[in-house]
């Protein structure tokens, strides 16, 4: 804001100029109280500057509505749309969010301060603000090849931006609590400088989470039971309440809150393919749910608005105030949150669910980039010998949820006791993660449970958080071919089936997004879910996330990096077999 | 903090290093959730590291206590007490305050910077956090004479300090409407700076609230209705419900406070005497109050420590939580608030009601200032000509309010219909405004009902906010002395009787305050207090307050500085009589 608008609003609060917009007779909602009044809203220079009898330009009849701040997401990453910033935010704003805290980890991870910028340079000129949280761990752990690495010099000269709020979750927990020299400076860096530092607190003992809290680190996403959240409410942590494309907890978490402590409690998604959030919607839904868990509306709405406003220090933001910032929404009926308009900065962008503004930056040109450097593969670089070995250590998936089980199996069970071979009828699958920034030849493979090809296989280059190239398949062969179309492809997700490409999504910037519009998007998405019940008939859940977040070695329990079989638990690598 | 420090707290929270001191088996109050819980706390470095299993070097048992954070005053006028922050903080640990945020007015009023400044020198090296908002008023008004003015330029070095925390309380509210140059500029700095700005809006419509909250004032401390709390939180201001020495507001607003809505609401004092400190207690006896209208105990102490933390950016302050700076309390008893001991950065400084602390720098060397420049005065300068005039305007005082009310008397109904004569049987009193700063001559007459003096005069020169000398007489003789026996002093407040000293209290910092130690305060105030009897057997307030609040003329409604009668409804200056 300059100085000149400050000025402006001032005098339209006390009428001495005419406000732009004036939404007559409206119920608002008052998130600092947890209820709601029936007033008169008045709005200037994107400013709301008044509750009572203004005049406006454009007068507006609210009766029977509400007004409602625009919704911010809490913590999010912008990669796991699959499609640009631009792109993202016109499909959150249907749902009324206007305002997201970004995480730009997972480009940044493939592209390093190149791909920070990248996504902030995507993110201007738009009618949404994402504000950026600096990557704090690229690559996440020391066990995984990412494409670049991150240190503390690359970092500081983003705090400079006026859009930089903090520190990105810190997933690291080795490091802040041995007090690595790197991961301090680094928060010390952001401590020093006034900015706030997330935290990635998953399967966290109160012992860690003192430690956490003691480093200042000041939020968490990583809750999955009510009593989590009691603990880290009690540090004075934000809590984030996800409920994401893969990881959905909201509807354990909020057996936690209530009107005593909603104030630490914001919604987040953390992930949302962008077809989830066109179809399904984001923070809305979300306080949909906390609206049907007994909360009152006032208080669903305020977990994200003026909780992630108070936490990230958004200045005049998440509250329908006289200084406040005008983004809102104006609802039909509250208990169902169903949206009529929304408004960004005093301006009309949504209305009867119809996107209003399209006039964006569409000529951006994107850097030309090598997105899956990696040689050629054989059928030796996938083998794996069990010869005088008793036990497999295999990798189960939890379908909808980021944790993995350990399973031990006795390797008498398996029909090739000498090389590990995939078997349908177990549902024991191989699965490779190849190293695919630096052509390194590394590549660790395993075995998982759960995830029920019956035929062909699945890879992509989106693979938490280094995004090394993943692939999981019924065969060696359809493996190996899926790896050579994916290079092809520069970058992507596909399924492979007798040799063949039956479906496939092109993900040219970085391997991560597209620069195409959402709807080619959700076209190749459920062009990929349906050819997958080719190969796997009885799959109820996204086989290429749930894919994606097997090679991240800061979730529990047991994952797989391009170094190898990662047990969580020991923070440590281990054999296939035993 | 230091990075050493920070590196530190990290270790003895993931017990790396053993801890200075850990409270075992402790009720903590937890302001996050409004609730509490039983656990050990661990201290390092003066900052709490955690919650659970800890080593300490000392190690206390907690059984059957509670730990309650430090309390914040969130709004207050050190120059009110008559003593130096330093002997302020002594009788204030005493009953848990361990912060405040203060607004050095009074002495800026009086020496401009040169008083911030000594207010700032002689609040260091304190087991006490004073933060300093900068006075936005100096001047209040352009109705009365101070011994400063302050400027935009004179403001904008302090913003440096790191405990400034904004502008302080803009109590000229027609500038701000009228968006005078000026109080544009102070505002502007303030809130570009990231500085919180206070508010001071007594008596406000909606729609001049509308104007403060549109121009990103924060906070307001002046409500005296619970419906002006409401309208104050609807538009997002912090209200500091106040119960001070002279304006007791916190049993009426704290009815429209429950755990809706007590987010925003902090507890101030405003004003608060020595004597009255030390008897009565302060904050913490506001939580005594909170508690008795039926919130929880959580509730009130969350309102004086997260609550006023949040507002003005206290980082890791008020709150029992890892990473949060170890001031606390620990009280016997949770509904009656009782103390144990108080400790300050993890240091014990009160136990069981004595200050431990004493080794203050009691060496400062005080400027030398003539705090009383004016001319000898004569009859002849406090006549009140009523020839011709019909209806004599009267201040009525409200016993500890600040709020007057303006009466207007038939001038038939005196004795001498000439001359005003003090008439103690119709209670009406002459009283006299004298400009004390740079003997400009200046002289404000006027007539008040309701201190029901029967004899003598009193004097001070504590007259908010230009502190001029203000005296109040049952007759002239008497008035003529006590401004010549102020002078005498150096500055304070004195009793006439006879032309009799009877009793006086010398502020010889700036007439507002003396570098004395509280015991001798109080002892004077003691006698200033017995022997207003002698003059005013029936008087059941403070006198002396409640003439120093005579001369504010931004409470209404009618009130008297040094260039005359005020009508405060007005905004303009009135006759005595007319």
């Amino acid at each position: 804001m300059n100085k000149e608008n400050f000025i402006s609003q001032i005098k339209a609060a006390s009428k001495a100029e005419v406000c732009d917009l004036v939404i007559k007779n409206i119920t608002i909602i008052d998130v600092f109280q947890n209820s709601s009044f029936k007033d008169n809203v008045a709005i200037k220079n994107g400013v709301i500057v008044g509750f009572g009898d203004y005049e406006g330009a454009v007068e507006i009849n609210g009766t029977n509505k509400y007004i409602c701040p625009g919704l911010i997401d809490a913590h999010t990453h912008i990669e796991s749309s699959l499609v640009t910033p631009k792109e993202y935010s016109k499909a959150a704003l249907l749902h009324g969010i206007t305002s997201a805290i970004v995480d730009p980890h997972e480009i940044a991870n493939v592209l390093g301060t190149k791909g920070i910028k990248l996504m902030m340079d995507l993110s201007k000129d738009i009618p949404f603000d994402f504000y950026f949280m600096l990557p704090s761990c690229v690559p996440a752990t020391s066990f995984e090849t990412s494409g670049a690495v991150l240190e503390r010099e690359d970092l500081l000269p983003f705090y400079k931006e006026k859009n930089v709020l903090g520190l990105a979750e810190v997933m690291n927990f080795p490091a802040v609590l041995n007090c690595d020299e790197n991961m301090i400076n680094k928060l010390w860096d952001a401590k020093s400088t006034g900015h706030i530092i997330d935290g990635h607190c998953a399967g966290f003992t109160n012992d860690m989470l003192n430690t956490y809290a003691a480093a200042n680190i000041l939020t968490d996403h990583e809750s999955i039971t009510a009593d989590e959240v009691v603990e880290r409410l009690r540090r004075g942590m934000y809590v984030h309440m996800r409920e994401g494309s893969v990881a959905k907890n909201l509807k354990e978490l909020i057996k936690a809150a209530s009107i005593y402590n909603s104030r630490r409690i914001c919604l987040c998604t953390d992930d949302k393919h962008i077809d989830d959030l066109i179809i399904n919607g984001s923070i809305d839904n979300s306080i949909r749910m906390v609206i049907s868990s007994g909360l009152l509306p006032e208080t669903a709405i305020q977990m994200c608005t003026l909780n992630p406003s108070e936490s990230y220090n958004l200045k005049n933001k998440g509250a329908i105030a006289p200084g406040y910032i005008a983004d809102f929404i104006i609802l039909e009926d509250l208990e169902n949150f169903k949206i009529d308009s929304v408004y960004k900065n005093g301006n009309l962008v949504v209305y009867k669910n119809r996107l209003l503004y399209e006039s964006y930056n569409d000529d951006f040109v994107y850097p030309s980039i090598t997105n899956v450097n990696i040689r050629n593969l054989t059928k030796k670089d996938l083998e794996i010998n069990l010869k005088n070995k008793k036990t497999l250590n295999v990798i189960e998936i939890n379908p909808n949820k980021l944790e993995s089980n350990h399973l031990k199996i006795d390797i008498n069970t398996l029909k090739n006791t000498n090389y590990f071979e995939s078997d349908t009828n177990l549902d024991l699958l191989k699965i490779a993660v190849i190293e695919r920034h630096n052509n390194t030849g590394n590549m660790g493979l395993g075995i998982i449970k759960g995830l029920n090809l019956k035929d062909g296989a699945i890879a992509t280059t989106v693979a938490h958080d280094s995004h090394n190239l993943i692939i999981c398949g019924t065969n060696d062969e359809d493996m190996l071919i899926a790896a050579e179309e994916i290079k092809k492809l520069n970058g992507g997700t596909l399924i492979v089936k007798n040799g063949e490409v039956l479906a496939s999504i092109q993900l040219e910037i970085g391997g991560l997004i597209t620069g195409r519009k959402s709807a080619d998007v959700v076209k190749d998405l459920k062009n990929l879910h349906c050819s997958i019940k080719d190969i796997a008939p009885d799959i109820n859940f996204n086989p290429f996330l749930t894919l994606s977040f097997l090679s991240l070695p800061v979730i529990p329990v047991l994952k797989i990096t391009d170094k190898g079989l990662f047990d969580v638990s020991k923070f440590d690598f281990i054999d296939i077999a035993e």
